[in-house]
């Protein structure tokens, strides 16, 4: 028999809890497809003293990530510390210590991947984050290995469990966002501050890394247009359904003219296809190769299984060899990865407008006619009778035909400058396959 | 830059065109994958006068595959030939002369797979067959590699993209089964002879080899019971859509008491459940493993480039060494995979019963008294009016509770024998998520 890898686990937060659990309950199994043993030689945690539900075998916690840095004996480290330091910090001392590195967290690849992958390349060192992006869909090998032969055209992902788990919820109980984000965060889908989750924060950033392993550019999170599901009241929910449509958080990134488009924003999807399915805590991941066609890849994106799953697999790949590999040959997040330059690039579609309007005559007119100055043409038109007499104002609904980005945006501002109009409209992306 | 790779490939019938293609035209793509050209040295085809759809760079044709297996500047093969001879025969020349093989080939898998890779391990080489499952969708990657930490507890797939095309045209179309058939052939999708995909040949053959993979045993394909849908009528589908359900060929394997089951038949899936949601010629399949929970996967199954896209990728990760490492560690296929026995492993599941019955009081009683015997307790039933008067049988539909696979098949084969009843009940197992 080989003998066994040691490996550390840097966090016993969630993730971190399930990833020890795995790997000693499923020993044997992991054993059979790692070719050896791998053991957990120490975990690093806040506070030794605290009780756990995950008994480290030997009892080898310590509160110093140095004591896994600094053992020659461990190969492999597990950095399941969410957030942006000390992860960096601790990263940079397990790569420059010799360690292989496997890590859930995707601020920090979003953030700092390009210095730490450097790093890591300069030190022959490999960093797996398939649980980095929609936990435990094998999304990272699918686009960096399985679809290697094909040139991507598209990427639509529902990223994050928390947002889809509310705009289920609402969609499905009738309930306001307020009361589904308790709701949610009672159950333990949502964080105490789930500003990231709810702002599109975490998806953009999974976005960022999705978008580089299938198209090979690097574009800062921070530049990729954001829309969170804050905005996303009962009204346009209803709105939608009446449309044949739900409401989800889609991230989207896709070759248009040869440039590069990417976005995420609560989008119009329609009832019936894999997205609008797409229901709860679980992500689904929607590929378009040039070769195999539509691609679709659904499961639970989150949760402390899951994602112990996709970790665990990291580590089997790592111990195997199979990470060195792919991490050498497909040059990820090297430093000759090119830039790309997102802003402005234009995404043809049909949009979803409700725009608060006076109750007077000629509004209609009004609206259609700002939208016909900017070439935008109309497929459909909900206005409901004021549900009571007195409303100042009406929601007015607009299904446009596909229209530029940019074209809508100007024209949203537009409609919004016009006296007719009261507070800031609603528009939305319609995805209708 | 590394020296280029020389890949030979074998047999330049659909998806050997269509792997010739992709690496002629997406070759600086597939290059910065796999850190090195990869080029065709030689295509051995039936008949070199013939006119293609794609040129051979350089014209490298051959009609002797020994003009691949004997070259030795060629170190992988891509063995794109049908059926098992010569098919088997070749690939053990390609093994024995050293090259490493990438194979679609099912079929020669499941019949001679512990045999033939006994002998790559025996020689060194690996053997690689992503696309032999489900086409373009990674399965044997996901399983193998991506969820290597879960312990699976069930596989359910619809893996024939030629009868599950028949299955969603006649009930879209309300058409016959021979017409679709025809419709198939003429489209494409359909074979010549297409008696392996309509009778569950080719959706076993790849069950079997899931299964190896997944539960780490091997299981003769012709161990595991089969049924096609060469016996479902519209009048099935009629009554399946009337309870909510559509019918689709599933291939089924599951834990179920510490044993192994496994089944290839039509079954009832729920509308609205992505099993049955799968149309056309697409595939799909659904994963449930005991960390990572359920996962699930859609894409095009079969077809050229589909299936083109599988093949290089296998190309791809032979040529930068992630094949062998695979192939080591797992052992897959090695001769100390255990043999499951699978005959008689009760599964514990709803059933969908047809049953023509005289039309004459009594018969009702005499049916349900015969299921009762069983111990099988009836959830719905539906008997219509006799269409025509006269008809000398009316079908009686029941929907069971949950009852084990024997019990169902007594109670049937008790049912069928029956003066009451005419000709041969149809009996479907039904799958509510």
């Amino acid at each position: 028999m080989s003998e066994p890898v040691r490996v550390g686990v840097v966090g016993m937060g969630t993730v971190g809890s399930g990833v020890v659990r795995l790997l000693v309950e499923s020993a044997d199994h992991i054993e059979r497809h790692a070719g050896r043993p791998i053991v957990v030689a120490k975990a690093v945690v806040k506070d030794v003293a605290k009780a756990r539900s995950v008994d480290v075998p030997g009892g080898h916690l310590s509160a110093d990530y140095h004591d896994v840095s600094r053992d020659p004996s461990i190969s492999v480290a597990a950095l399941l510390v969410g957030g942006l330091e000390p992860a960096r910090t601790i990263m940079i001392d397990l790569l420059e210590h010799g360690k292989d590195v496997v890590t859930a967290n995707k601020a920090l690849l979003a953030e700092h991947g390009p210095e730490l992958f450097e790093l890591a390349r300069r030190k022959g060192r490999s960093i797996a984050f398939e649980a980095a992006v929609a936990g435990g869909i094998p999304i990272v090998a699918a686009i960096g290995e399985c679809l290697a032969a094909n040139r991507i055209e598209s990427i639509r992902g529902i990223l994050n469990g928390t947002s889809n788990f509310i705009l289920t919820r609402m969609e499905e109980d009738g309930a306001d966002y307020a009361d589904v984000l308790k709701l949610a965060q009672e159950k333990g889908f949502a964080e105490a501050d789930p500003s990231m989750d709810v702002d599109g924060t975490d998806a953009t950033q999974k976005l960022a890394i999705l978008a580089h392993l299938a198209f090979g550019v690097w574009v800062p999170w921070g530049e990729i247009p954001r829309m969170g599901i804050e905005g996303i009241d009962l009204g346009l929910l209803r709105y939608a359904a009446e449309l044949g449509y739900r409401i989800r958080l889609v991230a989207v990134a896709s070759r248009s003219d040869g440039r590069l488009a990417m976005r995420v924003a609560p989008a119009l999807v329609k009832q019936g296809t894999p997205l609008a399915e797409t229901r709860g805590a679980y992500n689904a991941v929607s590929i378009v190769g040039d070769a195999v066609g539509r691609m679709f890849f659904h499961g639970l994106g989150a949760g402390q299984m899951p994602t112990a799953s996709a970790v665990v697999a990291d580590i089997i790949d790592t111990v195997v060899g199979r990470t060195a590999i792919t991490f050498k040959t497909t040059g990820v997040l090297s430093a000759d990865s090119p830039a790309a330059r997102i802003a402005g690039v234009d995404m043809l579609e049909r949009h979803f407008l409700r725009i608060r309007v006076k109750d007077r005559p000629g509004v209609l007119a009004r609206i259609t006619g700002i939208l016909g100055e900017h070439g935008i043409s109309i497929a459909s038109v909900i206005q409901h009778d004021a549900s009571q007499a007195g409303d100042a104002t009406v929601p007015l609904v607009i299904m446009t035909h596909p229209c530029g980005s940019n074209a809508i945006r100007k024209a949203v501002d537009h409609i919004d400058a016009a006296d007719v109009v009261s507070g800031r409209s609603v528009c939305l992306s319609v995805l209708d396959e």
